[in-house]
């Protein structure tokens, strides 16, 4: 579980009708790239199939790690291939982690 | 879309095989119930039902709004049988939103 200080990058999106293999396998693509920049600290991830609304968010290090990997070649064009078809709409908001608690059992 | 300044609550959960109709219900009831208390800027859900993984994220106008749902007690009574069978695990992440953007077509 992330604690803070952390960054948080909330991605609320609705998947537009079309093409969902080149959608999830870009998808899967950007999960692992994530993986491997500097300040990452985890992702989590869901969509409802019906409503096809979902939710990601990202931890991050710092702002500065959170804005690096907006900035990413692949990552930035697989945000111009969401903007152009594969999102209907979608919204992003960044968050300054100040507490987390879980419960596992 | 919500804008800073305002707090995110990000709950994260693995929901246990089980009386689905009871949780759904209770679910209902604590998003309408969220939306009457003071402070309550929105929420937003997705769960798969493959994995069973869902986040929720509400927005609170500040940290007091957000601290002070989590003690209402019909929301207490819910978390309490979130915790003894509705969810294998869950992590609560608070955040102070910092900025937000969205993207409309």
């Amino acid at each position: 579980m992330v604690e803070a200080p952390a960054v948080a990058v909330i991605f609320t999106s609705t998947r537009a009708i079309g093409d969902d293999v080149a959608y999830e396998s870009t998808a899967d693509e950007m999960v692992a790239l994530a993986g491997k920049q500097d300040g990452f600290l985890g992702m989590t991830s869901a969509r409802d199939p019906h409503t096809r609304r979902g939710i990601s968010v990202s931890y991050w290090r710092d702002e500065e790690c959170a804005r690096a990997w907006k900035q990413v070649a692949a990552h930035a064009e697989a945000q111009r291939q969401g903007r152009e078809g594969w999102y209907s709409e979608y919204e992003v908001v960044v968050a300054a982690v100040t507490r987390s608690y879980s419960s596992r059992k």
